[in-house]
């Protein structure tokens, strides 16, 4: 009996959404993600890795952010 | 009367949470927010943007993360 | 009688100019500013935010840039 | 019996390689890694991912970089 | 005699390679390049840069990246 | 007789400066360059970068930053 022992990423930010708008380009590809509450999440990456994962409509995905990228706004 | 013309940025990720926990270094700071949904963002901004902002415990923040910024993994 | 409160960002870098050139693609887009002093600011943002933000030639806009994502050269 | 299906991550540049050095600060560690070849990567993480993920000396690891964080220097 | 002082720039990875295949597109253009040991690593940059750097198919590039854009994986 | 063939960086966006201020934390260190016309550029870099560099107030620098880093704000 096999125990999978998931992979961990440094990346701290992993938001759960599903897929609900994709646009490719040449080079990179926008996806965009509901991750509920009222919240999406909008991606840009390479128009081969929306390939390779074969990225569709209605997907369930993880977006991940490192720290470094997040910054705040204060009203 | 005034009317308030609201900035508006670039960067397509903004999500609206209460700061949970700060974390002060030297140089730079880590903030993490409850974003709702059992979701959270964490970001490591400047130590003196945190002070500049007078980020505290209970703060509502915005996270702006700009799109290039983001990777998904799929399952 | 209503006071703005100024929306305070976390990012260090706020550099003011007028927009020079644009470069729509189908994802990204290209936007040159110059920011006075014989120097030019050039950032790819989504072609969503472009239109968005309606940025146009001539256009006064302030370019944003997270303190992590500098580096220096020296000679 | 059980198939184990990797996790796929849209971020191309995936990189193995052997801890050689780690500087904890009190937000962000510094990894280095030997990828082989005569090169290494170096990498700031949260102090807090560091902990997270038991990062030692020795172990082995994949740096991973997106696409849009790598420019190219032409002698 | 004339000694030439290399630039230095704060960018703490640096990777040799010969360039394997371009993606040119609108505003953006991606690049692969060897690495060696079985390893590449592509790149997202400007169409401008690809024109500016004259980057052509079996071209020796460095491939620079900031330390705060690295992740890691553990198994 | 030798000619100095510049180095050429993708990275689309270099602002010349004198360092105005240097914070050094542990890991990392904040660099404040004026790049005149009442314009300063702050760069959060590895201590190791700002040791290797010997970078110190007074410096002529040259600020790096990726266009995929840059964010546009319209008021």
């Amino acid at each position: 009996m096999e125990t999978t022992i998931p992979m961990k990423i440094s990346g701290r930010n992993k938001l759960n959404g599903i897929v609900t708008n994709i646009v490719p380009g040449i080079v990179t590809a926008e996806v965009e993600m509901d991750i509920g509450n009222g919240n999406s999440v909008t991606g840009v990456i390479t128009k081969r890795s929306l390939e390779d994962l074969q990225i569709r409509q209605g997907d369930e995905l993880t977006a991940l952010i490192k720290a470094t990228s997040v910054m705040f706004i204060k009203d």
